[in-house]
């Protein structure tokens, strides 16, 4: 039985899901669905997700929504099924401290560089709006305190908790959109530690081939 | 060795610690800085929590920070050995969907209800300031969509998932703060389902205790 996705391709919290499965060697069917309003339907509502987000995922008769927790879903469930890859170590400790990371992705990475990405592709691209160079000054500074801390974080490591795990995959959607944008690369690249790790990120296969995915 | 955690009494994430640590029948010994500033100095920023921030939790030699993943952490470690409650259950699809609605209170629930709170207890005590009654409006009509969605949810269901678990529990304190304000409890009791979902939470002992002795 195979596993069911619903996501819009470009959507950063998709993302998260499609590495993690990369990453675990499982295979899974994409299903768009075909528009905003799609979601926001009864149907979906009461069976899919009742708050009307993505993505969700099906795995047989077992529907999960919500992209973190999706995640550790398939962890859970499959790792070591299909390969050696590690996401969340065994180890009670080790373990505890990927959560920990985890949190400063969503409670210290996201909220700035979710505010460039809403800013520089999302108004652009969908609301036709140019935008506001004041908003991403601050989310910029905010952002900039932020990779100073993981500066420090990563001193001495490759990745966040020393062996790569979901929390530093967690970071890869947002960190590649704003990336990717000339005016904001040198966030990562003025931080030799952070480079280093940002590079690590981006040579891994799962990485790789979901980026060049969704560049088609 | 006892479990040592540091924090400001009334500070809701550490209250969710508290009442974690109360369900798994574990003591620790509640370390109070001096200060707020004490959190921003080198040492603890350095050996504590590398954004300044509480609580943190020291068990023997292993430092956590986060209360999240505090509490998973506490749960993966010590549940079933000082007695027999769960907070996350061992089957993995029940596993994931607790994961699911802790998503839900830190994407969702936590977004308009920590508004009110802002605005109602910490500008009142620590800033001086009158609350922003526009902001208030606007967070309430966010929270009651919010608890809307929750009035489906625990249709036939005594907690989020069936069984109690973190997902319920991460909703304690910020609840308790805002549903002790007359003009808001008005939100939960409203709503059947959620209004005995509360009351529920509200007598268990772990949450009773840790509620007297903030109001102490």
């Amino acid at each position: 039985m195979s596993i069911k996705l619903i996501g819009f391709p470009a959507s950063g919290p998709l993302l998260k899901v499609i590495i993690t499965l990369r990453e675990l060697g499982l295979p899974y069917e994409l299903e768009i669905p075909s528009n905003i309003q799609a979601i926001k339907e009864e149907d979906y509502i009461k069976n899919k997700h009742p708050f009307g987000k993505i993505p969700v995922l099906i795995d047989g008769d077992f529907v999960i929504n919500e992209s973190r927790p999706i995640c550790t879903y398939l962890v859970s469930k499959y790792q070591g099924k299909h390969n050696n890859t590690n996401l969340i170590p065994t180890d009670v400790h080790k373990a505890g401290l990927v959560g920990q990371y985890v949190s400063y992705e969503s409670s210290y990475y996201d909220p700035p560089i979710s505010k460039i990405v809403y800013q520089e592709i999302y108004a652009r691209k969908f609301q036709n709006k140019d935008p506001d160079p004041e908003v991403i000054k601050q989310a910029r500074e905010e952002l900039a305190k932020v990779l100073d801390v993981y500066e420090k974080i990563l001193e001495g490591k490759e990745y966040l908790n020393g062996e790569y795990s979901i929390a530093d995959l967690f970071h890869i959607p947002s960190t590649h959109y704003v990336y990717s944008i000339d005016a904001h690369s040198d966030l990562w690249d003025s931080r030799p530690n952070v480079k280093n790790w940002w590079n690590r990120l981006c040579n891994r296969e799962a990485v790789k081939k979901t980026i060049d995915e969704i560049a088609k």
